[in-house]
Protein backbone atom coordinates (compact mmCIF):
# COMPACT_ATOMS: atom_id res chain seq x y z
CA UNK A 1 0.00 0.00 0.00
CA UNK A 2 1.15 3.58 -0.69
CA UNK A 3 3.16 5.33 2.30
CA UNK A 4 1.40 6.81 5.03
CA UNK A 5 1.99 9.80 6.61
CA UNK A 6 5.22 10.50 4.99
CA UNK A 7 7.04 13.31 6.96
CA UNK A 8 6.83 15.98 3.91
CA UNK A 9 3.42 14.89 2.28
CA UNK A 10 1.90 15.54 6.07
CA UNK A 11 3.81 18.79 6.66
CA UNK A 12 2.09 20.29 3.31
CA UNK A 13 -1.09 19.18 4.25
CA UNK A 14 -0.82 20.05 7.90
CA UNK A 15 0.10 23.43 6.38
CA UNK A 16 -2.74 23.92 3.81
CA UNK A 17 -5.37 22.52 7.04
CA UNK A 18 -3.62 25.51 9.49
CA UNK A 19 -4.44 27.89 6.68
CA UNK A 20 -8.09 26.87 6.02
CA UNK A 21 -8.42 26.97 9.63
CA UNK A 22 -7.67 30.41 10.36
CA UNK A 23 -9.06 31.45 7.04
CA UNK A 24 -12.40 30.54 8.66
CA UNK A 25 -12.37 32.03 12.38
CA UNK A 26 -11.21 35.16 10.48
CA UNK A 27 -13.93 34.63 7.92
CA UNK A 28 -11.33 35.23 4.64
CA UNK A 29 -13.18 34.39 2.13
CA UNK A 30 -10.66 34.75 -0.78
CA UNK A 31 -9.04 31.78 1.21
CA UNK A 32 -11.34 29.90 2.26
CA UNK A 33 -12.65 29.50 -1.87
CA UNK A 34 -8.97 29.23 -3.00
CA UNK A 35 -8.52 26.25 -0.67
CA UNK A 36 -11.71 24.19 -2.37
CA UNK A 37 -11.23 22.37 -5.28
CA UNK A 38 -12.74 24.62 -8.39
CA UNK A 39 -14.87 21.75 -9.89
CA UNK A 40 -18.61 20.66 -10.12
CA UNK A 41 -17.88 17.38 -8.41
CA UNK A 42 -16.63 19.40 -4.67
CA UNK A 43 -19.33 19.03 -2.26
CA UNK A 44 -19.50 20.01 1.14
CA UNK A 45 -22.27 19.04 3.72
CA UNK A 46 -23.05 21.61 5.99
CA UNK A 47 -24.90 21.88 9.65
CA UNK A 48 -27.31 23.05 7.62
CA UNK A 49 -26.74 22.64 4.37
CA UNK A 50 -25.98 20.56 1.61
CA UNK A 51 -23.93 22.29 -1.29
CA UNK A 52 -22.81 20.32 -4.83
CA UNK A 53 -20.41 21.76 -6.46
CA UNK A 54 -17.60 24.95 -5.92
CA UNK A 55 -19.77 27.39 -6.95
CA UNK A 56 -23.06 26.39 -4.78
CA UNK A 57 -20.38 26.54 -1.69
CA UNK A 58 -18.62 29.98 -2.50
CA UNK A 59 -22.10 31.81 -3.23
CA UNK A 60 -23.06 29.78 0.69
CA UNK A 61 -19.87 31.86 2.10
CA UNK A 62 -20.19 35.41 0.17
CA UNK A 63 -23.58 35.36 2.29
CA UNK A 64 -22.38 34.10 5.31
CA UNK A 65 -22.57 36.35 8.24
CA UNK A 66 -19.23 36.85 9.38
CA UNK A 67 -19.69 36.45 13.47
CA UNK A 68 -19.67 33.57 14.98
CA UNK A 69 -17.12 31.85 13.81
CA UNK A 70 -14.30 31.42 16.16
CA UNK A 71 -14.28 27.64 17.87
CA UNK A 72 -11.60 25.97 19.83
CA UNK A 73 -10.08 22.86 18.29
CA UNK A 74 -10.26 19.65 20.80
CA UNK A 75 -9.05 16.97 18.78
CA UNK A 76 -7.59 16.69 15.28
CA UNK A 77 -5.87 13.79 13.08
CA UNK A 78 -4.51 14.60 9.74
CA UNK A 79 -4.06 11.48 8.18
CA UNK A 80 -2.26 11.29 4.86
CA UNK A 81 -1.62 8.64 2.08
CA UNK A 82 1.01 8.56 -0.74
CA UNK A 83 1.68 11.64 -1.96
CA UNK A 84 -1.41 13.38 -3.49
CA UNK A 85 -4.45 12.11 -1.21
CA UNK A 86 -5.65 13.37 2.51
CA UNK A 87 -8.27 12.95 5.10
CA UNK A 88 -8.28 15.71 8.06
CA UNK A 89 -10.54 15.67 10.79
CA UNK A 90 -11.41 17.58 13.91
CA UNK A 91 -13.60 17.70 16.68
CA UNK A 92 -14.71 21.46 17.76
CA UNK A 93 -16.58 23.61 19.92
CA UNK A 94 -17.83 27.09 20.32
CA UNK A 95 -18.03 29.43 23.18
CA UNK A 96 -21.43 28.98 25.09
CA UNK A 97 -22.24 25.79 23.03
CA UNK A 98 -22.55 22.48 24.39
CA UNK A 99 -22.01 20.50 21.49
CA UNK A 100 -19.34 18.91 20.23
CA UNK A 101 -18.73 19.78 16.47
CA UNK A 102 -16.90 17.93 13.98
CA UNK A 103 -15.20 18.45 10.71
CA UNK A 104 -13.97 15.70 8.10
CA UNK A 105 -12.01 16.93 4.83
CA UNK A 106 -10.80 15.31 1.89
CA UNK A 107 -7.52 16.40 0.58
CA UNK A 108 -5.96 16.27 -3.15
CA UNK A 109 -3.08 17.47 -4.20
CA UNK A 110 -3.05 19.52 -7.39
CA UNK A 111 -0.84 21.21 -9.47
CA UNK A 112 -2.00 24.62 -7.69
CA UNK A 113 -1.64 23.11 -4.34
CA UNK A 114 -3.75 21.13 -2.28
CA UNK A 115 -7.64 21.75 -1.92
CA UNK A 116 -10.52 20.19 -0.81
CA UNK A 117 -12.75 18.22 -2.99
CA UNK A 118 -15.06 16.82 0.00
CA UNK A 119 -16.24 18.44 2.94
CA UNK A 120 -18.24 17.68 5.92
CA UNK A 121 -19.31 19.47 8.86
CA UNK A 122 -22.39 18.72 11.57
CA UNK A 123 -23.19 18.39 15.54
CA UNK A 124 -23.18 15.68 17.37
CA UNK A 125 -26.37 14.68 18.60
CA UNK A 126 -26.84 13.68 22.60
CA UNK A 127 -28.39 10.33 22.70
CA UNK B 1 -4.02 16.67 -12.40
CA UNK B 2 -4.89 13.55 -11.85
CA UNK B 3 -7.66 11.53 -14.23
CA UNK B 4 -11.11 12.27 -12.23
CA UNK B 5 -14.09 9.67 -12.60
CA UNK B 6 -12.27 7.78 -14.76
CA UNK B 7 -14.55 4.85 -15.99
CA UNK B 8 -13.24 1.18 -14.80
CA UNK B 9 -12.38 3.11 -11.38
CA UNK B 10 -15.78 4.70 -10.86
CA UNK B 11 -17.25 1.01 -11.35
CA UNK B 12 -14.75 -0.12 -9.02
CA UNK B 13 -15.74 2.41 -6.07
CA UNK B 14 -19.74 2.10 -7.45
CA UNK B 15 -19.60 -1.83 -6.70
CA UNK B 16 -17.54 -1.09 -3.14
CA UNK B 17 -20.35 1.47 -2.07
CA UNK B 18 -22.66 -1.00 -3.44
CA UNK B 19 -21.55 -3.36 -1.10
CA UNK B 20 -21.56 -1.11 1.51
CA UNK B 21 -24.93 0.13 1.61
CA UNK B 22 -26.42 -3.51 1.19
CA UNK B 23 -24.31 -4.60 4.30
CA UNK B 24 -25.41 -1.42 6.33
CA UNK B 25 -29.03 -2.47 5.58
CA UNK B 26 -28.95 -5.98 6.39
CA UNK B 27 -26.44 -5.49 9.47
CA UNK B 28 -23.71 -7.58 7.52
CA UNK B 29 -21.12 -6.87 10.05
CA UNK B 30 -18.61 -8.97 8.76
CA UNK B 31 -18.75 -7.20 5.25
CA UNK B 32 -18.65 -3.38 6.84
CA UNK B 33 -15.82 -4.49 9.39
CA UNK B 34 -13.85 -5.85 6.16
CA UNK B 35 -14.74 -2.50 3.82
CA UNK B 36 -12.96 -0.37 6.34
CA UNK B 37 -9.46 -0.18 6.46
CA UNK B 38 -7.82 -2.27 8.98
CA UNK B 39 -5.99 0.72 10.78
CA UNK B 40 -5.55 2.68 13.62
CA UNK B 41 -5.37 5.69 11.23
CA UNK B 42 -9.42 4.82 10.38
CA UNK B 43 -12.05 6.88 11.64
CA UNK B 44 -15.81 7.49 11.57
CA UNK B 45 -17.86 10.39 12.84
CA UNK B 46 -21.42 8.73 13.30
CA UNK B 47 -24.59 10.69 14.46
CA UNK B 48 -23.93 9.86 18.23
CA UNK B 49 -19.91 9.26 18.08
CA UNK B 50 -16.83 9.97 17.36
CA UNK B 51 -14.63 6.23 16.60
CA UNK B 52 -11.13 6.80 16.26
CA UNK B 53 -9.11 3.83 14.81
CA UNK B 54 -10.61 0.75 13.33
CA UNK B 55 -10.62 -1.55 16.80
CA UNK B 56 -12.98 1.11 17.92
CA UNK B 57 -15.09 1.36 14.49
CA UNK B 58 -15.72 -2.45 14.86
CA UNK B 59 -16.62 -2.58 18.38
CA UNK B 60 -19.30 -0.10 17.63
CA UNK B 61 -20.82 -2.22 15.04
CA UNK B 62 -20.60 -5.05 17.27
CA UNK B 63 -22.49 -3.61 20.10
CA UNK B 64 -25.20 -1.83 17.63
CA UNK B 65 -28.31 -3.43 17.38
CA UNK B 66 -29.33 -4.68 14.13
CA UNK B 67 -32.97 -3.07 13.18
CA UNK B 68 -34.13 0.84 12.63
CA UNK B 69 -30.84 0.26 9.80
CA UNK B 70 -33.48 0.69 6.69
CA UNK B 71 -32.83 3.86 4.55
CA UNK B 72 -33.53 5.55 1.49
CA UNK B 73 -31.05 6.82 -0.32
CA UNK B 74 -32.00 10.05 -1.77
CA UNK B 75 -28.91 11.64 -3.53
CA UNK B 76 -25.31 10.29 -4.18
CA UNK B 77 -22.42 11.00 -5.96
CA UNK B 78 -19.38 9.38 -6.25
CA UNK B 79 -16.10 10.92 -7.50
CA UNK B 80 -13.18 9.06 -8.00
CA UNK B 81 -9.28 10.93 -8.42
CA UNK B 82 -6.82 8.86 -10.50
CA UNK B 83 -6.78 5.17 -9.52
CA UNK B 84 -6.44 4.93 -6.04
CA UNK B 85 -8.95 7.70 -4.13
CA UNK B 86 -12.57 8.24 -3.47
CA UNK B 87 -14.98 10.11 -2.35
CA UNK B 88 -18.68 8.78 -1.86
CA UNK B 89 -21.32 11.17 -0.37
CA UNK B 90 -24.97 10.45 -0.07
CA UNK B 91 -28.17 11.85 1.35
CA UNK B 92 -30.15 9.67 2.93
CA UNK B 93 -33.88 9.20 4.61
CA UNK B 94 -35.18 6.86 7.47
CA UNK B 95 -39.20 5.96 7.26
CA UNK B 96 -41.27 8.16 9.70
CA UNK B 97 -38.02 10.45 10.16
CA UNK B 98 -38.13 13.99 8.74
CA UNK B 99 -35.01 14.65 9.14
CA UNK B 100 -32.15 14.45 5.55
CA UNK B 101 -29.57 12.45 6.56
CA UNK B 102 -25.51 12.67 4.97
CA UNK B 103 -22.82 9.64 4.89
CA UNK B 104 -19.22 11.25 3.44
CA UNK B 105 -16.75 8.47 2.82
CA UNK B 106 -13.24 8.84 1.69
CA UNK B 107 -12.43 5.31 -0.18
CA UNK B 108 -8.85 3.95 -0.55
CA UNK B 109 -7.49 1.51 -3.02
CA UNK B 110 -5.20 -1.41 -1.15
CA UNK B 111 -3.47 -4.50 -2.27
CA UNK B 112 -6.63 -6.26 -0.85
CA UNK B 113 -9.28 -4.02 -2.34
CA UNK B 114 -11.07 -0.50 -1.85
CA UNK B 115 -11.59 0.44 1.73
CA UNK B 116 -13.21 3.52 3.37
CA UNK B 117 -10.23 5.20 5.80
CA UNK B 118 -12.58 8.21 6.43
CA UNK B 119 -16.70 8.20 7.26
CA UNK B 120 -18.84 10.58 8.81
CA UNK B 121 -22.73 10.60 9.07
CA UNK B 122 -24.77 12.75 10.26
CA UNK B 123 -28.43 14.44 10.75
CA UNK B 124 -28.58 18.31 8.73
CA UNK B 125 -30.12 20.38 11.39
CA UNK B 126 -32.98 22.49 10.44
CA UNK B 127 -32.14 26.27 10.99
Amino acid sequence: MMEVNRPDVLAEVNAAFDAYEQALVTNDVAMLDMLFLDSPDTLRYGATENLYGYDAIRAFRAARPSKGLARTVTARVVTTYGTSFAVANIEFRRDGDARIGRQSQTWLKTDAGWRVVAAHVSWMETK
